[in-house]
């Protein structure tokens, strides 16, 4: 019955910190060898390099209009009192817009402007300036000239701008992948037959949405139960797959808990045990070059490690940093007690009351999963607070635009706050 | 060489408010037979009804510690000076985080706070309220209780909670397929020898990438010629295999511009013609109860005309409403004039100066793809105003979170000026 009760309490920043300078100096957030696919797959994939035009676009003068292309030389002088007369081919060809503008010509009278006194006459009443209505060559894009910077999210006007330059195929970053081991002989499949003690392991379904939103791949592995030497053969076999092993349960202290012991076996454990509430039994480490995630069962704890940890390796990995968080200020609607020593994160609703913007404390319990589906967003409070008096401004990260929850408040908030009173 | 040369001049909020009464009066904006899908699949879906919980979760009283169960009567006046003794099965067992409490028990006492005097025993020094340290069955989820509402778009966390409510499967809007018919002699596929005249098809790339990011489905059909029974063949087909019609180019009244007269022959042409800058030629229109639009050949005018008048319909067709856009102040830089009587629509590169938000007019040019790639946002210019003066305030429309804007102001800024004064 003898247990290793205990685990660190680094805290939050001094762990990433030390984490990620520990993978930098290993090598394990550089990007994989780029892929090359085609332009028109590319939406929200990253450059692996910047990407330059091969051709200018457009490439050729191109008439802006439809209308007649002309020399505007010849039509000098011309106005309402002393129309000008020009003949089809020799002094002027019709052009719709996009057509090339013939050699000898130089500029384009828009169709509403032309009279047509016979099939082969055309009558104008204003001169032309050179090079009027007519997209020049390179307008748009000119050859050789940088269409997107590397390390660039591609959006749809981008892979416009990048078709436009005359290229189809582009080097983007591949997509890390990581394999996701859930592990606990007490897990079962969603939608097994279900006794008590049965944990339906539900967590690989929310940490490989998260995997996907980020732009990495999530391997599925099946549930491994406790067993040291089955734990170990999945761990080394997800390494080898995967470009990050994340390993979820089996990451606390408890007796069937061999995570930490493995990670050490078959790699380096850099902290285990960080001062964060919940979340704290979380371990980082590396195996084989492989950044190495051991992430708390509850699912609260889970997804707020992953969110930590896991965020910015993956988006290291595709050559960025994780965009910044949204935040807005909002005032607490009741007194919120923390512990010293631990940053705590606590799920909130927001409403709108007047002018202010009220954050309500949801369920802090790090098993009630609803948490999260009912929050709007999230504050922290530090580890030297022992947190917040009732009306206290404070800063809230969101979870979707502000814009959006308070459209929503009326009808969501009203059923939170019914649910929350058992919830907590 | 008679044209049919202008169009109508509808201001846009008519325009789109007719088109959307006509679609609603039409069904042509209600969701379609909903699908049956995985939840595990279900990332970015919206839900075509409320999701009940099927069963509670916990769905027993777990121990919500690694400790040992008791009952907490058999604990009453335990304390430092006078510890308490328990036996082995007779009075705990050990519980690891998740597992059931065993009837007759409880309580659960944290394992850091058991002394283990020999094998068969434990000594505690404090008394064990009733249910702590345990979590209630239905804690987190009640059976029957409303997990998700209907019309709501599916986030990582909610995966977990229908997972956990024993919901493996969901019914979700069906995706709305929109084929995208790109028309044009001119037009070459990405990647073709050039001759000039021939112009790069790239828009069908960027309206695809558009549609999905609205959570439709594009379905892309090649380019048609101009040819009036081959438009009207593939027209037709188009309907029959989507739930949208999207025409590109052959909008306006130029020579070849089929696509009113072939509307007005299959269904019904509601609008044709807006008082927008760029987009003028839209055409809004219906057949066989499925909306048509046709959008201008210009890659601006096709990506502001998507914006206005596919993306709600393709939200309306999942329940929902477009999100609000994301705007902030700024000041213009420079005189901006604009025509009376039309919306103008100008992309912008934002940057920060001092306090504040500097917005930049980029090329105004309908052609040029690359203004989309570099704005930040977009600003709009009213039917009733000639424009803004050098340093007025205006409302800005991001295309992206603005801190991920001025994140990256200086160096793709400065990027920008320099191709600015030629592209514009």
């Amino acid at each position: 019955m003898k247990r290793d009760v205990y685990l660190n309490n680094q805290p939050l920043e001094e762990a990433l910190e030390n984490f990620m300078r520990f993978l930098s100096e290993e090598g394990a957030l550089t990007a994989g060898t780029p892929e090359t696919i085609p332009v028109e797959e590319a939406l929200d994939r990253i450059t692996a390099g910047p990407i330059y035009a091969r051709i200018s676009s457009p490439h050729y003068n191109a008439s802006a209009m439809d209308g007649v292309a002309v020399l505007a030389a010849k039509t000098t002088g011309a106005s309402e009192t002393s129309p000008r007369q020009l003949k089809v081919d020799q002094d002027f060809v019709v052009v719709d817009t996009g057509d090339p503008i013939p050699p000898d010509f130089d500029a384009v009278i828009m169709i509403e402007d032309v009279n047509y006194p016979d099939n082969e006459t055309i009558e104008i009443m204003a001169e032309a300036s050179p090079w009027q209505h007519v997209r020049l060559m390179g307008e748009d894009i000119v050859a050789a000239e940088m269409i997107l910077p590397g390390n660039h999210k591609i959006k749809p006007a981008d892979i416009g701008g990048v078709l436009a330059g005359g290229i189809t195929e582009i080097a983007v970053h591949a997509r890390p992948k990581v394999a996701l081991m859930p592990t606990g002989t007490e897990l079962v499949q969603p939608g097994s037959e279900l006794k008590p003690g049965d944990i339906i392991e539900y967590n690989t379904g929310v940490l490989a949405a998260m995997v996907r939103q980020w732009g990495g791949i999530p391997i599925r592995r099946e549930i491994t139960v406790d067993d040291y030497d089955l734990l170990k053969k999945t761990m080394l076999s997800a390494v080898e797959e995967a470009d990050i092993l994340l390993i979820n349960a089996g990451s606390s202290a408890g007796r069937e808990d061999f995570t930490s012991s493995l990670i050490s076996e078959l790699g380096v454990m850099v902290t285990h045990g960080v001062a964060i509430k919940p979340g704290k039994p979380t371990i980082l480490g590396v195996i084989k070059g492989k950044p190495v995630i051991g992430v708390p069962g509850y699912p609260v704890s889970a997804i707020l490690c992953m969110d930590l940890f896991l965020k910015p390796i993956i988006y290291r990995k595709q050559g960025l940093l994780p965009p910044p968080v949204a935040k807005t200020e909002a005032i607490v609607s009741r007194k919120l007690v923390s512990p010293l020593g631990l940053e705590e994160f606590v799920q909130v609703k927001l409403g709108r009351v007047g002018e202010k913007i009220i954050a309500t404390p949801i369920s802090r319990g790090a098993g009630v999963i609803m948490s999260m589906v009912r929050a709007d967003g999230m504050l922290r409070v530090p580890r030297t607070s022992e947190g917040f008096n009732a009306a206290e401004t404070v800063q809230v990260e969101l979870h979707r635009p502000l814009d959006e929850v308070l459209e929503t408040t009326v009808v969501i908030g009203s059923h939170d706050i019914a649910m929350d009173v058992r919830g907590d």
